[in-house]
């Protein structure tokens, strides 16, 4: 037994004294049933035993693991993806370990592991896998390679990855780029996509990328009082090409502005990004050319996608979904091949993260982290590191 | 000259009364600009001269030619698709013909023309080539041929086609054939489409291909005082499988009766007919399997498509549109073998035609019978015949 709980009966906890040099105690931060995580989830403590690592599995460390709006929703059941729940950590009750992203460190590795070596870094091949934890026992096949830092400065990167930029990775800098990239085909240089929501997280990776790739860009920001030094930021940090309220993305009038901008390139608009939903998801749409394509990927507003029935009869415009998770389940090269030009993007510095609110774990009792991060989300994306 | 306006010069009408045996006295419904048809519409008389046909080029009379929304919209100026005005008819101004669809004899035939025989029937071959008139002179191509009566019989058909089938064949069939075939790969006896509009007359040939195709359907009626009569005619004259009423197709209730018809056949809900918009379409799209696609090809209810966020995320679900006319201007093949369906259908009593209220021309203004047509177009589809 390579996982074991850490409340034993009394013959197990006399066989663990026994080994006690080489079992790591780890927590996890699971959850049985659903709820209010706050209400629902645990701290779980157990044991690995690091000397004996089964064939073709590897212990990791966590290094930092960050609270998702699609982690809260999991563990709320409001989210159509579920990690089993089982007793394999030898949990009283069926759980699951919460978290979907996370970066980790190999610590141990047993035999007829090739892909990986003690300090390579790695993220969860698949959603689900529970990274809500100090350390895990995972096979070869659950985890898939991050260069480290010296890793990627031997192989002539600017820098290495940081923990923010590994540990979230996975969900927001690859929907970004597959939306872009794998619907419709945009030339450089001269077509453009709108989005809204241009301030968040997705919105700047896609209008970083979009400037990486060549591709115009029109990012929808709500009106603010400091609107001026968002615009600057979004244009100048994070490579918006255009950047336009909601109020001038629903007004008539500021339509013949933005088709000057796309005469000026001499290409089109042929697709639009949707978070928010409601009137902004129909502005968007209205800004696309015929046969366009509009992806939805959230719906901040809790409203509805609203399409004019003559967008759809007399424009050919398509309104499609966009969730990661589904488009790369059954493509793995897919993913590496999008995770590698992620990564090289951040070694030379060409890609700058979104900020996560970093909390490190101190030892104590880690589904309280977790629940605070939860609570703080909010305020902007929770990471926590170890 | 072989077409030349009525109200000639001096000199023209010298020139006419010599040749006055070969000269057909045509009636147009022209417009020159754009406006309610009461108010535009006028008939313009001209001549053909059917003893010198150029080369290339065809005579033909109408049997028949309906007033469609899109044709009134046309005149209107608030559609897409827009005939050229242009003098070519010896109109005072720039000038189009009324009307898309129509049924036409050929009377007269130039040299070199190969694809039509004198009594053979045709339909234009594409849109706007103006169908309220009593003759025209046409090009070889701009005429599609159909087999008239006796040339079906011969062939086997157990009957020729009616002036209204062949008057209206080129949208109504042809949406409810290409809506049904173009897009999703339907198993016969297994899967399924839901529409709107069952009642409509492109919901009737949609239901009666459906049955002739082998695929199953579910036909969304508003309810009403004879629901049950209506029920039984959209299943037992045009091939609905399962007919609902827009109060359960809206009602989370009513969801597993629609799954436990769907789980019978071991077939999928892949494809969905929208003519309505609001809350309807949402309430059809709801019912698609993951992946599905709901096709738009109008909007009675003049609310836009409304599609929650989550269908388009977590069910894949993608909505676009469909119009006939885009569809097949480019795809002249795609058409014709369309056309020889539908043609072969109508031969052999397996489709029933939408009913048209039909008024003969009596050789007076025939811009009175089109614009009594579109005054009336509200109570049912009206079709001039000659």
């Amino acid at each position: 037994m390579f996982v074991r709980s850490a409340k034993p009966s009394r013959l197990a906890s006399y066989s663990i004294s026994l080994q006690f040099r080489n079992m790591i105690t780890a927590q996890a931060v699971v959850f049985s049933k659903h709820g209010e995580p706050k209400d629902v989830l645990s701290t779980h403590t157990y044991e690995i035993d690091e000397k004996n690592v089964p064939a073709g599995s590897i212990v990791v460390k966590t290094l930092g693991s960050p609270v998702n709006p699609s982690d809260i929703n999991q563990v709320q059941g409001v989210y159509p993806s579920q990690p089993e729940k089982n007793t394999s950590l030898g949990t009283s009750e069926p759980s699951a370990v919460g978290g979907n992203e996370g970066l980790f460190e190999i610590i141990a590795v047993g035999d007829n592991v090739s892909k990986f070596s003690v300090g390579d870094w790695c993220i969860p091949t698949n959603v689900n896998f529970g990274t809500w934890r100090t350390h895990a026992l995972a096979t070869e096949a659950q985890m898939t390679k991050l260069p480290n830092p010296e890793q990627s400065k031997a192989a002539g990167g600017k820098k290495g990855l940081t923990i923010n930029e590994g540990a979230t990775i996975s969900v927001n800098p690859l929907t970004a780029y597959l939306m872009l990239t794998h619907y419709v085909k945009l030339t450089p240089g001269k077509d453009w996509f709108i989005q809204n929501g241009g301030n968040s997280a997705v919105g700047k990776y896609a209008s970083q990328i979009g400037k990486l790739l060549g591709i115009n860009s029109i990012s929808v920001v709500r009106d603010r009082d400091d609107l001026d030094s968002l615009i600057k930021d979004l244009k100048e940090e994070n490579g918006a090409t255009q950047v336009i309220t909601e109020e001038q993305n629903g007004s008539k009038e500021f339509g013949p502005t933005v088709k000057g901008w796309v005469k000026e390139t001499g290409g089109e608009i042929k697709l639009a990004l949707n978070c928010v939903g409601g009137k902004n998801a129909t502005g968007v749409a209205r800004k696309l050319s015929n046969d366009g394509l509009m992806l939805t990927y959230g719906g901040m507003s809790m409203q509805p996608v609203i399409l004019p029935t003559s967008l759809h009869i007399f424009k050919n415009i398509t309104s499609s979904g966009f969730w990661v998770t589904k488009l790369l389940s059954g493509n793995p090269e897919l993913k590496k091949k999008t995770l590698a030009q992620i990564v090289q993007w951040y070694e030379n510095e060409e890609l700058k993260v979104a900020p996560s609110q970093e909390t490190k774990f101190d030892g104590s009792d880690l589904a309280e982290f977790y629940k605070r991060g939860v609570a703080n989300s909010k305020s902007g994306k929770q990471l926590i590191t170890y």
